[in-house]
């Protein structure tokens, strides 16, 4: 940290207020009123603990470290060079970044500008990425140097970033072009936005059927998640989060404003990378961190996982965890937490709605029975309303938008949709109001997940519609099979699609990736082990949810959130 | 437990779902929007630990324990039976009681039924009583049986609570009422109340200048401020609560709604005793409880004290803990929280507005130069807009309420007015416009309290304009006076107010209570104490500062929540 030294520009003036200007004189505002907004939170940060770490990002050839007071700063120049770029309030602005304090800036800045943050993965194709900034109708893109091939050939301004936080960085010079332009102003010269369900983010869809959709999110709705996030995960100003989640991810589940809501200290990793985690949890005292189940098998599974010093909390979301990787984590200190935010739902519901709450009667319970109540998703957060499970809309029968919804019984095997609503619910689909209609049938948000509900309120995932395998006219759910399969003793990672069936119409084929000191005994035996599978699988589960066919590989196709692309493995399994 | 059962009417239906009704059909609701309303967290509890126990009342005659499923009917049963006494939305219902479920219930089921609490001090005479009742306009009056003579002979209907919990007790029959009107519609027949900014409670000042003034704060606020309440002080689903501070003082500082979001277990005793608080800091795992450091005081002098075998939290306001109290209460392993709501201020924002939050390099420091830092009343809470600390009007000057605040220098030494805004602050003074314009000054709440501010942003409260000594010209602190004397080893508690002195104008005067074992150590030497105790001050203060007269006595005249009455004081010593 010694070695760095941000840019003059960087360097708040010696008296500095945080207080943002308004466009009404103060006593025209009411007093007991101020409109929720996540960007208070880093204000706050700033003010309480200026000299405190903020962001490190350490793992680059030009390690980048900003205290609360600098990093505000910094925050305050982006606003104002956006403003003088001609950016106004409610106009989109596009990042593409890996995790970095660019991206983690324009969680902030942009926000202080009273834009709008638009976050693209960076892991699209150039034509999916124009798409998106065609659609956004974004103004002005803050794109990191790795990426820049991306947005050849735009018109639209681009602010390249070389990671470096350094004199001679583009993004540097537009930052301290901004501090000019402030004319020292300070945040007085800025202005709260008085609306707080004005919009706060623009995140997109990964888009597996059709166009991606934008999503909407809130100033209200985001302070809110944010401080739902930092509650429920026990996010305090001793806490330091370690950034796997990629940030662009529906603005990083909001965890940008729930670790400036707890005065946290964040760690930007450009990839995950689990040499770089691992030096992380043992030697800069983590304590927090999300991901999908498939990333937590690789970290737990490194050959530098060991137990780490201090506590720390995975937040798991994508799919459920497998008692095999909660008994891992915990043998090396790690507590899950597991949240629910399936597929879409994520993006609509800014990160996760649910969280698996541990009832005090699972700390009797064996390893194997906690974690099949673990793996389910819970309830609704702190400042969510609770989720319900309801009937589908029948096929083929006229939809009605305005019908009310109907329960599915708490049995926990009648199948239905998850909707959700309340304030930590997305706003609409951007520029899309028939999709917004359909999505809000009945007043709530239909999210197309399904799942059943127990008697105790807690629901269970199961698949998207198209993850469920109808073998022999029965329903059966691909996660189901997983969770079952996965408790093989050599197997490090599964997953279970529908393969067509003569007889049974669908069939279940399972993909098994194998534990590396399993890999020697099972070579070239893949008809042993599958017959061994296939006998594991007749213990636990129905005949017509046992796998047909069982099929080792070396690695599965994911996406960029480290989630299965069972999309790819139907194509596969198409021409088999 | 074991003994006790609840009346049947207590007992939920086996299939209780958990929604309110609306008034609009759900279509017509904007899916991402719902009204802050703390009512949603009781609400959340029982569907998640329906089984967990949510108050026990155990030292009294008829101990009672309800778990989160009976409670949540009873809250029903009480808003129904509010419903069928004639309640409508917004009128205002009285509550008279110690703390006991009674209290409890009544922060829940007013609200449930639309209404508005107003909770009255037990301790104030029957006219101070029969005014408030009178300018609050309340329509009907809960009543602990102890208090029925505070009431008689109002025109308002009366339910009395024996707190039993029984069959046969008024309360409970008015409660069984209330679940037969609601012919088992359950919650979907009461109404969510779809407009925020309502009222949600009606408080009285204690009105030491002039009549009281009744404070309105509303749903919205009393959401944030009980988020960040249970936030701030660590408050988790393993959290007990137990009651210390009076839950009729500022709504029990929104503690009702912050035990219920974090869906911790509260235990409720209807009086300060030390031996009952011992017995539960000791064996009912008791983590967190509010108090005076007065109240404070007792309890870690009393002779039940002892070292806690869990972690304790103890929320300190009403005035800054001395060295002495922090170091005590640190060797019983109990961790002082010093939250700013002096005087007024706790009534007009939801009880605490701001935290001391200990900065990293106090860490290294010694308990006295510590607590000096922790002394400080700090920066704003989570959900909070940051405090000010800004110029009084000059006196003898025409009063201009729209003229621009300007802030005092963070000297550490320049004296002001707290001013501060936001969700947290109250709404409103109730049917008196003139009182909330003026409070309003220049568009924040103006608390009459008086401070300095550091150069790191953290105020230090000084007094109340009168507690300000005018010794020689010079503006003493009674409160930084009192910081250093308590520091004598031989000293339990001390307060100090200005008298009159025919050469100085004013000075200060000392009156001390001495620790048991020191009593006596100086029986009948007041006056070798009183020269101790001025060298002690001469070695700490300037000597305008120091007491010109000192006196030792057995107890100090206090309010209700603790506070020492210093107007008493200033009446005997306008005798002397």
């Amino acid at each position: 940290m010694q070695s760095f030294s941000p840019t003059p520009e960087s360097i708040p003036p010696r008296s500095v207020t945080y207080e943002l200007g308004t466009t009404t004189p103060a006593t025209k505002i009411a007093v007991h009123l101020h409109p929720l907004n996540p960007l208070y939170f880093v204000l706050r940060a700033a003010q309480v603990f200026p000299e405190k770490l903020a962001i490190s990002h350490p793992d680059v050839k030009d390690p980048v470290f900003y205290n609360y007071a600098v990093w505000a700063q910094r925050i305050q120049n982006l606003a104002y060079a956006l403003i003088r770029a001609g950016i106004q309030p409610g106009d989109r602005v596009a990042v593409i970044a890996p995790n970095s304090p660019l991206i983690a800036d324009a969680h902030q800045g942009i926000i202080a500008a009273r834009a709008v943050i638009c976050p693209i993965n960076f892991r699209l194709t150039t034509p999916e990425v124009a798409y998106i900034l065609e659609h956004s109708g974004s103004k002005l893109i803050l794109i990191d140097h790795e990426h820049v091939h991306l947005v050849k050939g735009t018109k639209l301004p681009v602010v390249v970033c070389n990671d470096t936080g350094r004199r001679g960085d583009p993004y540097e010079e537009f930052l301290s072009a901004g501090r000019k332009f402030s004319r020292e102003k300070g945040w007085t010269g800025l202005v709260w936005e008085p609306d707080e369900d004005a919009n706060a983010a623009l995140c997109y869809t990964s888009g597996t059927t059709g166009r991606p959709k934008g999503v909407i999110t809130t100033l209200r709705g985001s302070y809110l998640a944010a401080l739902a996030n930092a509650y429920e995960t026990g996010m305090t100003v001793d806490s330091v989060y370690l950034w796997v989640l990629p940030m662009f991810h529906a603005c990083g589940w909001t965890y940008p404003w729930a670790i400036t809501a707890a005065m946290s200290t964040q760690i930007t990793l450009r990839a995950v990378s689990n040499p770089h985690i691992w030096n992380h949890f043992l030697h800069s005292g983590v304590t927090h961190y999300c991901g999908a189940p498939t990333v937590q098998i690789g970290i737990v599974s490194s050959p530098e996982a060991r137990r780490v010093p201090q506590p720390i909390r995975a937040i798991i979301a994508g799919s459920a965890p497998t008692a095999q990787l909660i008994g891992d984590l915990e043998t090396k200190g790690i507590t899950a937490i597991h949240v629910y935010g399936l597929t879409e739902v994520k993006i609509t519901t800014y990160g996760p709605f649910t969280i698996c709450y541990p009832q005090p009667a699972w700390k009797k319970l064996t390893l194997p029975e906690r974690a099949r109540f673990l793996a389910r998703q819970g309830r609704g957060f702190i400042t969510a309303q609770d989720i319900r499970v309801v009937y589908q809309p029948k096929e083929g029968e006229p939809l009605d938008l305005n019908a009310p919804l109907v329960d599915v019984p708490r049995d926990g095997t009648t199948i239905g949709e998850i909707v959700m609503r309340g304030n930590i619910t997305m706003k609409e689909y951007f520029r899309d109001p028939e999709a917004t209609k359909r999505a809000f049938r009945g007043g709530y948000f239909n999210s197309g997940d399904l799942a059943v509900m127990y008697p105790d309120g807690y629901i269970s995932i199961l698949d998207r519609s198209k993850d469920i395998i109808i073998s022999g006219g029965e329903n059966a759910s691909s996660l189901a099979i997983e969770q079952e399969l996965a408790t093989h003793p050599d197997i490090l990672e599964v997953t279970v699609i529908a393969r067509a069936h003569p007889k049974w119409g669908e069939r279940p084929m399972a993909f098994v990736i194998l534990k590396t000191e399993c890999k020697q005994k099972w070579n070239g035996k893949d008809d042993a082990f599958a017959i061994e599978l296939k006998k594991h699988a007749k213990q636990k589960l129905p005949g017509f949810a046992c796998p047909e066919w069982v099929k080792i590989v070396d690695g599965l196709p994911k996406t960029s959130t480290g989630k299965i692309q069972k999309v790819q493995l139907r194509k596969i399994v198409a021409k088999l």
